[in-house]
């Protein structure tokens, strides 16, 4: 895999909070690792639209999917795009309101997706989106017949022009306000957590219980 | 507060996954209240951007604040823009990898913004703003000086123009795919959880246990 260097572009140049910027690849790939949703942007009659998705990353590449009747996937070709990616970590409480902030990882991806054709890159694509969003289960379930690919678009975005953030720990209060203890400063962290698996109404008995991959998934942090 | 009915235009009616949309004012009330950063994206040179950003709603007025010499805030003007609140409850787990999905509960809000202009306004969009993120604080901080109040910029996004969607419950799998009893089906659901509050590093003895007002948080979900 190819790590380009970050923020090569004026767009992908992180304007504000300069000193949260990260300008390393692997920063990049970690935050959208450990995301598990994205938020698409596109433009449609000139005007935006932000819409949650899922994705996977594979190397270089994001791959994004959807129905090939999606609007918003239509609009991606062809044209910037932009993806954006962020794990809230918790609040940071300090003793000014102005100084309050957030703790998060942020990845912003900008660039032209291309449509994957070929059905062997589509059928990989989907199985990172599937791994990305549920580890193991593409060994486990029914892959997509002929029928359902051909309802199915796959396309691929580049990471090659991205800016990623990480603000951690805390607040930046003033000096006379940390000198008047005037209230209480400091993170409420924020985590997320899978909870047991929920089986469907029609699983049959021998399946009530959950196999090994969602088990071992339920059982850590998300 | 007057509850507008949604997805009056175009750009607002859902297409794609109609079932799961919900047409109640309710609804997107909830949506926004239930999330904590939103997802902003503006067009620059004609690309999309879209940024993680706090919110906060008062009635059918959704509040966004940043620095004056923000980017992404000085492109919300006499424009088109559109944010995003999306709260992922779970993975839905399908006996076919077609049919994997997601629970959650988003809301897309397209319009204008306006900036607002009155010192009072810009107070109360900050108190808003605040209040959303870290409930109580506005009464335990200290407010915004005059001089920070200059770093500020408010701006106001009627809520008018917006569409909900709401997926909940079990996979939606083939009648062929239930009947050969290949694959675990159901739910992980995916919860936030408030952590314990960590002080900050320079925070005076006395304060090191935290007000009720973070403390109350920390016992709750996200």
């Amino acid at each position: 895999m190819t790590r380009t260097p970050l923020s090569p572009t004026p767009r992908s140049t992180i304007k504000r909070g300069k000193k949260r910027a990260v300008a390393d690849r692997a920063a990049l790939d970690a935050v959208l690792d450990a995301g598990l949703i994205c938020h698409l942007s596109v433009v449609i009659d000139g005007a935006p639209v932000v819409l949650p998705t899922g994705y996977g990353r594979d190397g270089n590449t994001l791959y994004l999917h959807g129905s090939t009747g999606a609007l918003s996937l239509r609009h991606t070709l062809d044209t910037d795009i932009c993806v954006a990616v962020t794990l809230v970590d918790g609040i940071v409480y300090a003793r000014s309101v102005f100084h309050f902030s957030a703790n998060y990882r942020s990845a912003v991806v900008h660039g032209r997706a291309r449509l994957v054709e070929s059905e062997e890159e589509r059928m990989h694509g989907l199985k990172v989106l599937t791994e990305h969003m549920a580890p193991g289960s593409w060994q486990h379930s029914r892959l997509p017949s002929a029928k359902e690919m051909a309802k199915t678009q796959v396309i691929a975005l580049p990471l090659d022009e991205a800016a990623v953030k990480i603000r951690t720990g805390g607040p930046g209060d003033e000096p006379e306000d940390i000198e008047s203890d005037i209230a209480w400063a400091g993170v409420l962290p924020l985590t997320r957590h899978w909870g047991a698996p929920v089986p469907s109404e029609d699983l049959s008995p021998g399946w009530v219980d959950a196999p090994a991959h969602i088990r071992d998934r339920s059982a850590s942090p998300a």
